[in-house]
């Protein structure tokens, strides 16, 4: 472990509720001194307390994806999480987004560690890319470095520093500390934080809902929170995904009942289940209705067999051995004795349930009669790939039940009442809304005000925002770097506004490359023009259209050559737009023009 | 109006029931006398009963859009709307769909006419297409004619033949008596059709739902249909769309009721109200609720203006002209006189809303406070679209209302408890499932079989199906040609699979164009290679990428000189493959490569 990095056993211990007690009794009147001070105002003796603490997003505000927040305090910078997120459609080509961290390259020094709340890939997808550029500790649950883990195995980074987190667990820094507390969500082992800082305390739920039965028995731990609260939390980050959705989420248990029920009706039929592979609970739900119904279970899918491999090891999936079976073994055994568990319950063209619906899958292939449950919501914008495949299934014969049906699905992002009560036990000084789109943070400021919250002391900050804050007072305070790198095979960042606006062009007309060959004394054509299209017309049906195009490239070069220009830009702009014009009015239709003249000396 | 046409006064007359009653009878007993008989069995002197009408399907089956049917008889041919429908996402660049009438431009001379149901898009936008080539009478309602007629102008086409049809008016060619049925939807002035032959009543819904309390007060007209069903209906088709959801629709009068709501909750502030221009009902509503509030009317968006205008002149829409004002004038009115009525509901990027909302349009622009009714449903596929223009909206400090927070949209489609009652009421012998992918398609089905219909006696068919019905029997018999004909800019039909899957490519990983001249006597390069890549890297960040290349090309070329290879196919396809290799190994991208090879004689 470098310098830098700390040493597990001296910085993660249990809270001393003692020391906790009297420090936060001693912060609290500090906090009551200083309310005659003015903002800003550095006295002497005393400096300590008007500093302040930078906290700035790099990623997850005004969208839903790509989670990373910067907490810096003099010369320490904290990071909580590293998330990816997926391309919008504009974005062509793009594998995955990144935040931008050129900040924190910038201020390597100062960067103590990376506080990971869960294992989702918009909390965990940017580590490998980030720990190239920044080799610092990595804290996280268990489950979630599991899966931190298996990444880092594709991307052969095998000297990171991780350091396993669990509830209760406290990592120290000159001036953090970082708290895991307990929370629920759609995958196990995942955390809200409380940071600790002679400021005040600083909570950040991570992604949240409050279960009153979840599946492990373990409710989000809402004395931990309250406890807080009695001591006075300064700034309280929370999710804001389900800001807009009235009511609390269902318990994860109440998905259990509806898939015993879809299970009992199946009869004779083949299940298959397609769900998050990260929702380790249901998977387990899932598992244990199998063995239920005497049904073996085949996984299919590359990421549900890493989660069920994974999850298994760590001990978060239960189950024997035999009662799983390899999807080359299916046929070996009756249509009533089986579930498959696969990925694609988004719609994605090559997950397993996509390629098994359109006969595309090596070893399955849908059936009449085959019962299909797909366990999960549509990701916006995944609404028309899901209702494909659908299609599909339904073509070869599937009963397909989808969650708009059947209780098969609940959301693990809390409602409006689970942020309201948490805004009521939480009673934070600041407010920031976090992770969701702008309409969803506005609202979820609306929420926190209906509870009680003072207008001015809530927050909607955009990334790169410096939002600096101290026991006495919070403010927007400057801007720094963030952004998107786009990730694109192995290129990160290299693709820009400048290749995706040729790429947009590309894709809706096509392209036309007209080259000649001239002589570089005479100024007269030795070969061409040739022109070559692609994705602009059918050529073998377009030879008029494109005969009148060489036409007015020849008549371009003799009539440069009669005027004696040899400025090769100037001729290529020309040929650019009496091209384009041309093109246009014939087909109304504007590809991409590439001239290129390649010069001769004879 | 040519020979082939009819005359409009004389095939056109409202029912006599005397006659229609006796002609009923005799096909009723006809239908029994036919039981003995052997299916396809033809016998002397009643050749005619044993004869069979084809229902040809040429769009709107397994899928939402581009609906045409065609129904032939001996030498007629009568056809069922022609509609578009717009691209899916791997359509990349193209305008919109129309279906292939090959079927119908080689039986030209059977084709009779072509029957509007109803003014939308998706039945009557690929008219100026078919009309192009077919130039045939065209029924329709005053509104879906007034609607077509500003198309026809788009598309300079002046020389149709449309006749206007109204409740209860017939048609008759020779073998087909096409009756227009009144019915509700999200558009007036849409019609069921029932086409009374020799083999029975064909009985096509049209888009339906039934609203038991219009705006305009006509409810669809199921005496009719209970009284074809009295008669005996041959074959049903019926809309599809909402097969999946149970229940029934909420009136249309219903949105009136939410609008005015929140129209009295908008206190000082402007009201924006986004629909679907085609929805002349809730224009209606809109604006008399604008005017019982004293809130000016003005109206944005090229459809919308268009739409305003047909309808108020054909009487659809009823307003004094003091009531509106031009948008260029809404600043002279305070805001809490003003209402305006915008496209732009499905978060179409060029449309007026998304224009207001991000500041790029010319006269309008959201502000604080502003109260925006988005009163529609996302299509699916456009949720991301709308989505986004939330967002722009919600931050410029707008109200934002939508149909999922308030009742200011209903659906134009029957439910399925309206589909159940219609199959009811119409006890059709055989029944066709139309306008619906195919899991609504056989979700329809099963509603069908639910009240009572025989499953044998229910068909599920496809695009380009010949659907052979007489009285004894019905079968899938033959298919024609159909499918789909793609329109970008003035092409119709030229963008096919290798244009689109060239854009594909270039969509994602961009080009890289590599020229060279070459001496056509030694082999020896004269100029180049050159490299030109678009979309692909950013190229003054990658000069060693592109010099990599360059350099194997030149290798390739020298290899072949020293070889004396000269087929540049092989050259052009060798410089191909290892660029390709070259390429992926070092960003895991796949470019297009494009190598030209100029030859020069010395």
């Amino acid at each position: 472990m470098s310098k830098r990095g700390f040493n597990n056993k001296n910085h993660k211990f249990k809270y001393n509720d003692n020391n906790r007690d009297n420090k936060y009794k001693n912060a609290k009147k500090l906090l009551n001194m200083s309310h005659n001070k003015k903002r800003g105002q550095i006295l002497k003796g005393n400096k300590k307390e008007e500093r302040a603490i930078k906290v700035i997003p790099l990623g997850g505000l005004n969208e839903v994806g790509k989670n990373m927040m910067a907490l810096e305090y003099d010369d320490e910078i904290i990071v909580i999480d590293a998330g990816l997120s997926f391309p919008e459609d504009e974005m062509l080509g793009v594998d995955i987004v990144i935040p931008d961290i050129t900040y924190l390259v910038e201020n390597f020094d100062k960067v103590k560690g990376i506080f990971i709340t869960h294992g989702h890939e918009d909390h965990i997808g940017a580590l490998p890319y980030v720990l190239k550029k920044l080799n610092v500790p990595v804290y996280g649950s268990r489950l979630a470095l599991g899966l931190v883990q298996v990444k880092l195995k594709e991307h052969k980074i095998n000297n990171a520093k991780l350091i396993t987190a669990g509830k209760g667990d406290v990592f120290k820094t000159k001036h953090f500390k970082v708290e895991y507390i307990k929370n629920n969500h759609s995958i196990p082992d995942a955390y809200s934080l409380a940071i600790h800082t002679d400021q005040g305390i600083i909570y950040h739920t991570g992604d949240f809902k409050i279960d009153l039965t979840p599946v492990d028995g373990q409710v989000m731990d809402l004395h931990r929170i309250t406890e807080l609260s009695t001591k006075g939390i300064l700034l309280m980050m929370a999710d804001s995904t389900n800001a807009e959705r009235p009511g609390t989420t269902v318990s994860e248990k109440n998905v259990g009942v509806g898939i015993d029920e879809l299970f009992n009706r199946a009869g004779e039929s083949r299940i298959f289940v397609a769900t998050f592979a990260s929702n380790v609970h249901r998977l387990q739900q899932i598992l244990d209705t199998a063995k239920k119904f005497d049904r073996k279970v085949a996984v299919s899918g590359r990421s549900m067999v890493n989660i069920v491999h994974v999850a298994k090891e760590l001990g978060f999936l239960e189950f024997n051995d035999e009662d799983f079976i390899d999807l080359v073994d299916i046929d070996n055994y009756e249509d009533k004795n089986l579930v498959i568990i696969t990925t694609g319950s988004q719609g994605e063209p090559m997950s397993a349930l996509a390629r098994m619906a359109t006969s595309e899958h090596k070893l399955v292939d849908i059936k009449e009669g085959d019962l299909v449950i797909i366990s999960a919501n549509p990701i916006p914008g995944n609404e028309k790939l899901i209702s494909k495949v659908i299609n599909f299934l339904v073509e070869k014969g599937a009963n397909v039940v989808s969650s708009a049906i059947a209780d098969i699905h609940v959301s693990g992002h809390a409602y409006q009442d689970e942020l309201k009560l948490l805004q009521i036990l939480a009673r934070p000084k600041y407010f920031m809304p976090v992770h969701g789109e702008y309409r969803m943070l506005k609202k979820h400021k609306e929420l926190a005000v209906e509870t009680g919250a003072n207008p001015d002391n809530v927050f909607i900050i955009e990334n790169g925002d410096v939002f600096e804050i101290n026991k006495h007072s919070a403010k927007v305070n400057g801007k720094v770097h963030s952004g998107n790198i786009l990730v694109d095979g192995l290129g990160v960042g290299d693709v820009g506004n400048i290749v995706l606006r040729d790429r947009k062009h590309l894709s809706q007309d096509g392209l036309m490359t007209v080259v000649v060959t001239i002589s570089s004394d005479t100024g007269d054509i030795l070969s061409g023009p040739d022109i070559i299209s692609r994705g602009f017309v059918y050529v073998r049906e377009s030879e008029y259209l494109i005969d009148g195009a060489k036409k007015i490239v020849r008549d371009i070069i003799d009539e440069c050559g009669k005027r004696d220009i040899k400025e090769w830009s100037y001729l290529k702009n020309t040929i650019k737009d009496e091209l384009k014009q041309y093109l246009y009015q014939r087909t109304k239709r504007n590809p991409m023009i590439l001239p290129i003249i390649m010069e001769v000396s004879l």
